[in-house]
Formats: C-alpha cells, sequence, structure tokens
C-alpha cells in the first residue's frame, strides 16, 4: 500500500503520466481510489486527470464524497459527461446532485435522452430517501413467464444490469408478487413457470423511506437487493447492498462525529484545510464555551459563600464532571437504541425508568465514595454528607435529562445523536453545580460552624 | 408491531401457547425475532419454549445475542442439539461456543459425526477472527470443469448451502483461483470450461485476519461473498454478507460505547436487570470520579492564590470544559479514522500537525473570546491575557493528546476507542487546570494589583 502511494508520487513527480495511467488501467479500481484518498487534493486531481476514460469511471464510484467533489470540480463537461454516461443511474444522479446548477445543467444536456431523462426522474428525491439511492437498473420478470424466458431477459439486461443476484417477479399490473434467486432459476426446467418457483419477497420499500430505515430492513431481512415500489406496489427501481453498507457506515459515522461535537463528518478524516476543520468544530466548542462561562458565572453568584468554606470547592470539578458524564452514557444508551430501532416511544418510558434506578445504584456507589473521601480529607461530615447527597442527586438528574433529550429531539424532528454531544454535557455541567449549590446552601450553618 | 407484541404478550397470559406456536410458524422468523427482542427475558424464555423444533432454529440465529444466551439458557440438551444440527455451521459454532463446557460437550456428543466435527474445526478460531465467522458450506468447482458439472453442483450443494451468489472456482491443488457469479454461468453455454468465463477474486481471506479487516475488505470491493484461504491459498471455507453487516454494527457499536464509558455493548439496550447494567458503565464513572477528585486536590492546593484573587474561579469550568471537548473531538478523528482506514502510523504524523494548526485557530477564537468577556466582566485587562493565554493553551495541549493517545494506545494493543471516552477527557480536564493555574502564577502580581 505504501509503496503503491510512492510509485504514484513518484510518477506525478517525474511527469510520467503515462506510466501511471498504464498503472492505474490493470489494477482494481478499489485499490487505486483507496491509495488515492492520501493524496492532497491537486494530487488527486492530477492522478485522475491521467486516468483514460474507463478506469476514471470505474475509480470515481470508489472514491470518497469528499474526494470526487474534488477530482470533479472543475472538469470539463464534455468529459463529466463521458463518466457520467457509463455510471448506473444512482451513481449518476448522485454526481449530478452535487454539482452547481449550470455545471449540472450542462452535463445533462450532453447524456443521451434516456440517460437523462432516468436522472432527472432521480433527481427528485432526497439523497437520504430510498429514492435517492436506489438504480433503475435491474432486471424484472411476470410470473406468467418460464424459466427460459427469464434467463433471456438476464441476457438482455446483462450489460446494463450490474450485480444479478435476484429477478424481480410482477404480475400483469406491474406490482412485485415475488423474487427469485438466481441460484433457484438456474435448477429450474426451461418450461417452468415463475409464479411456481419465485420466493415471496420479505420486504418493500417506499420511495420516500428514510435510508436509515431502509439499512434496518436488510439488516433484517438478510437480503442482498430489494425492490423499491410506489404506492400500488409496483415495481420503480431497486437497492443493492452495497449502498446499504455505505449508509451503515455513514449513520454510524454521523452519530459518532455529533458526539463528539463535529458536523461535516465526510470530510472529517481527509480535508487538508485547517479553516475549513476548524469550523466543523467550532460551533460546537463555542456552545461549550457559552455553558462553560454561565457555570463560571454561577461559582461567582456564589462566591461568597465559597468564601467562607473554601473546602466546598475541591469538589466542584468532580460533580461536574461525573453529571456530565452520566449523561452522556444515557444519552448514548438511548440515541443508539433509536438509531438500531431497540428503543421506540412506546418503551421510552420503561427505559427512563430503568435508566433512574441505575442512575440511583451507580449515584449512591459514587455518593458514598466521593462523601467518604470528603469526610477523610477535610474531618466534616457535614461536607461529607453534602458531597455524597449533590453527588448522588446530580447523577440521577443527569441520566433523567441525558434519556429525555433524545426523545425530545426525536419528537421535535431534530436528530436525537446531537444529543449526546456537547450540548446535553453542558446542561448536565450547569445543573450538577446548580445541585450543589442548593444543597451547600441548605447545610450551609451545618458545615461552617 | 405494537400490535403483534400486544397479541404475544396476550397469548403468553392466556396461555394459548398453541396459537402463538401457529402464529409464529406462518410468520418471517426476523419478524418474530425482531418482537421478542422488546419482552422480558423470561418472557422471551416462554415463547421459545412455545415453537415447533423448525420455526425455533430459524428464529434463534436472528435473535441478538443477549436474548440468544437468554432463550438458550437451561434448555435440554437433546432440544439444543436439534436446534443445533439444523444450522450452518458458522452459527451452530456460535452457539455451542456461548455454552458453558459441560452443556457443550453434552450437545456435541449428540450431533452426528460430520456436523460436531465441522463445529470443533471453527471452535478453534477467535470468535472477532475470520475464521470465526467463516462457514464450511459453500459450492466450489474445479477450474477444469464445465458450466453443466457446475450447475450440478450447485443441485448437490442447494439443500445443504444457503444463499449461493458465487462458485469458488478451484485448481488441481484446492487453490482459489478465481470466483464465478451465477449471472455468468446462467448464460453460459453448458459446456463451457469454467476457466473461460471465471473471474478473477479480487479478494482473499486469511484465517486469522481480524473481522474488522474482514469488513473493510467486503466493503471495499462490493462483494456478496469471499473465499477464506490457508497460507497456501486453499479454500478453507467462505464468509457472506450478512455477517459482514453484523461486524459492521458491531464494531461502531463498540466504539459508540467506548466512547461514553460503557462495556458490554451488547445488552447496552436490553438488559433489565439495574445491577447489570450499572456493573457496565461504573468502571469508568470510577475512573471519572479520581480525575475529578485530583481536579479538586489541584484547586484545594491553589486556594491561598484563590482567596485574593477570586475572579479566577469563574473562568475554572470553561477552561476544564474547553480542554475535555477538544480532547474529544481529536480522540474521535483518530480512532475512526483508524477503525475506516483513513489513518494510519504512515501520515499520523502529518494528522498531528494538522491538528495542532486545527487547534491553534480555534484556541485562538475561543482564546479571545473568553478573554474578552473576562476582561469586561471584572474590568481586569490582565484577567483577559491570563483567561485568552490558558484557554489557547489548553486546547492545543489537549488535541495533541487527543491526537497521540490513539495512536500510542494502538501501539501497545489497547482498542483505540477507549480514548474518546473519559479517560482522555479526565487527563484533559486535569490539564487544562494545571496550564490555568500555571498562567495564573506567571501573571499572579499584575493580576491582584
Amino acid at each position: 500500500m505504501q509503496n503503491l502511494l510512492n510509485t504514484i508520487k513518484d510518477q506525478l513527480e517525474t511527469g510520467k503520466l503515462n506510466e501511471l495511467s498504464a498503472m492505474a488501467a490493470d489494477m482494481h479500481p478499489a485499490d487505486l481510489a483507496h491509495a488515492m484518498e492520501s493524496l492532497t487534493d491537486q494530487e488527486k486531481r492530477d492522478v485522475f486527470q491521467a486516468l483514460d476514460p474507463k478506469t476514471a469511471t470505474e475509480v470515481v464510484v470508489e472514491l470518497s464524497e469528499y474526494s470526487r467533489d474534488q477530482v470533479l470540480e472543475g472538469l470539463h463537461p464534455n468529459k463529466l459527461a463521458e463518466i457520467v454516461d457509463e455510471l448506473p443511474s444512482d451513481e449518476a444522479t448522485d454526481i449530478i446532485a452535487e454539482l452547481p446548477t449550470d455545471q449540472a445543467r450542462e452535463v445533462l444536456s450532453r447524456l443521451d435522452e434516456e440517460d437523462s431523462d432516468e436522472v432527472r426522474a432521480l433527481l427528485i428525491y432526497d439523497e437520504d430517501s430510498a429514492g435517492g439511492i436506489m438504480q433503475l437498473e435491474l432486471v424484472s420478470i411476470l410470473e406468467s413467464q418460464t424459466a427460459s424466458e427469464a434467463i433471456e431477459a438476464i441476457r438482455i439486461k446483462r450489460e446494463e444490469v450490474e450485480d444479478i443476484h435476484n429477478l424481480f417477479v410482477l404480475d400483469n399490473q406491474s406490482r412485485v408478487v415475488g423474487m427469485l434467486p438466481l441460484s433457484k432459476l438456474i435448477l429450474a426446467d426451461p418450461l417452468t413457470r415463475i409464479r411456481d418457483i419465485m420466493e415471496p419477497c420479505p420486504l418493500f420499500i417506499q420511495a420516500d423511506e428514510d435510508q436509515e430505515a431502509v439499512a434496518h430492513k436488510f439488516r433484517r431481512y438478510d437480503v442482498v437487493s430489494a425492490p423499491v415500489v410506489d404506492a400500488k406496489g409496483r415495481l420503480m427501481g431497486r437497492i443493492t447492498i452495497d449502498d446499504v453498507m455505505e449508509i451503515m457506515q455513514d449513520e454510524a459515522q454521523e452519530d459518532i462525529a455529533r458526539m463528539a461535537g463535529i458536523s461535516g463528518e465526510d470530510e472529517m478524516f481527509l480535508s487538508r484545510d485547517s479553516f475549513k476543520m476548524s469550523r466543523m468544530r467550532l460551533p460546537w466548542l463555542l456552545v461549550n464555551l457559552g455553558g462553560g462561562l454561565v457555570s463560571g458565572w454561577l461559582l461567582w453568584h456564589f462566591k461568597m459563600r465559597l468564601a467562607d468554606a473554601l473546602f466546598l470547592l475541591a469538589f466542584i470539578p468532580v460533580i461536574m464532571a461525573m453529571a456530565g458524564n452520566v449523561g452522556v452514557q444515557s444519552a448514548t444508551i438511548v440515541v443508539r437504541g433509536f438509531a438500531v430501532g431497540q428503543i421506540n416511544m412506546d418503551n421510552i418510558r420503561a427505559i427512563l425508568f430503568k435508566e433512574i434506578r441505575v442512575a440511583l445504584i451507580m449515584g449512591v456507589v459514587c455518593g458514598l465514595t466521593a462523601g467518604t473521601v470528603a469526610f477523610f480529607w477535610h474531618h466534616n461530615p457535614y461536607l461529607g454528607l453534602v458531597v455524597g447527597l449533590a453527588m448522588t442527586s446530580a447523577i440521577s438528574a443527569a441520566s433523567i435529562l441525558g434519556t429525555l433529550a433524545p426523545a425530545l429531539f426525536k419528537l421535535l424532528n431534530v436528530d436525537p445523536a446531537i444529543s449526546s454531544g456537547p450540548v446535553v454535557a453542558t446542561l448536565n455541567d450547569i445543573m450538577g453545580l446548580l445541585i450543589y449549590f442548593g444543597i451547600s446552601t441548605i447545610f450551609y450553618t451545618l458545615l461552617v460552624q
């Protein structure tokens, strides 16, 4: 891998672009694309320019979205049209959708009518919906036809359709009534009717379904391709498992990035532009900054009390850290539970009560520990009591907030994943401080006596 | 979905187990398994007991690992053997591997010799390795044979092998020399030699490869099944894409759980046992508790300084929060970069320098903001300077630690994912405080004049 990268860089530096092009044509396009991800943006463009049209087309679908944008930027519309023309409809649409309007129109006008109609038809769907990931290339067959007619249908479509694993079986109104795996077709007598050998279709996908729901269905039913149908059950397109793997990767990445307070997850590793990277990370940091200043203002407000009982100071960091952490744990469980379909609005109450029980157990353990440390450290039993009580309460409150926040965001149609990130952590810091100060105030006269 | 769940609960309560069994036999096993995940552990066992053997076998592979353990616990060895007997070799091995040694031996002794030999052969592999997920059921063909012989090979194996999409093509020493997609076989002339229609195999997997590496390869080459080979390239088994989807889900889940300081990610949503849940979450909380107490001890140590310049107090939470957060951002980027293969030991230096640049930009923005707030709030230009400098330094230091920690853990063969969790966050809190106190001390005489 490192060798390949060095070879490519060497060929670029010494201008041996013909050698580069010849080497690229002999490689698996996925390997070349993988190596390209480690180049600078300018190097990616130079390599891509050197590729012959066929290799360029194979490589472009393997690149990350970020690198694809880099290599296609400023490419001549003719060359772009040549690439788009060769791609399956879903990939073609993805590329056109990313282009500036003028460039997109240019490229569309250079495609043949059938291709440009297909792309236009797919462009209307949200890119995160089933319609946004489906392709129109597929093999379908009527249930009344025979096995040998099905094989003939494959022969006709084999140039156009990649990865045929199943045929979609239709009734005479184009409604999907079953699926036929090739392993079954290959063993069938040529005159058998399709309806006698087809299998029931375990899942139907609507064009407006969210891609995350599509991924759940694929995982649940263990299929490698599935039909997208309209409201009447008529076949519109198909989704294949390689797209679903990308979705799974992207959705997990998105959740993880949000947990860490990073937006724009696709560029998270690849962008070398420090200002762009800072813009992806600063917004959440500034939220945190605001939250931290509010905490500081609370401390300031409480300063006269602290001046007389300075030992209270020593337990502020631990209360804040614990509340923040428990809140993130609870939020993460609920967010992921929603994402994988184990938690829903029906069982969220039960989850909340479980969280409260768990928080009480953890709160008591941590509260006893911190309270005991406080007692032995400052030889003040009331300090032990205050710290222990505050810790237990702060942990319980943080866990309730951590559980309810994702549910609330979901109701508001905001991605719940942001609630395992900085926002809830900051709110929990502030809540933890308020609880600590509240309890200290109640016991104040005992504390300083 | 909710209706199905209510129906099942109702049938359990009123003891209509025959109805339950009949309904279950008519459903897609994946749907029943999905509904069962929302039941209590005892209800899961009751439903499972009511299923006929065939349905039980189909359902058991669809259950989560956690629920599967629940329903198989205490099942009679005969019934268990009946289920295991029907499963593909990889699933059978997974189940046997989870059983206590005595029970496993009992079940193995009840299988026929071929099945038990297969399971024993697979049991030697680490469950997270390619050997641990491969199955022995597959269809292979010699390159010298013909298309019609290949179809005959499928006919012989069709009962035993699920989901045949490709045949593995071997030379006369059992080495994998190619793959043959069924879509190509189905169109071939019956007398064509396999070597003339086979495709090169884009990937070979070694039995001891880590499952995460296997998932990368599947994603890169967009295949639905791949051969596992020994050191000489001889075919040992196959891995199919449904297993790879599970791996992807599990690996993302594991990273996310570790980021939130939760161990035992599979039980994260499903266990109703509050004590078990607390045990999964407490260890990291206690790490945090220790770290928080160290921060408190630092504050205590610095208390005399604070008593004379109490306004310093107000910026402690914001310095700690920002350092913690930036550290988590950097660690998350590096951890995920390792996981998806975009970051490796070769480019970690470049990543570190980029992180430092990004941290400096974010540090200056946040430092200026916080410094300005400090200046206007307390009308002390030196406070502004101290807060601004401390913020910039703490953010830069946190980002360096956040980048290096995952690389260090990787070198030590510890999962780098723990470094986006509580450990690094706590270290960053402490480092942030030390920086703040250090800078305050340098400027102390100016601050309090």
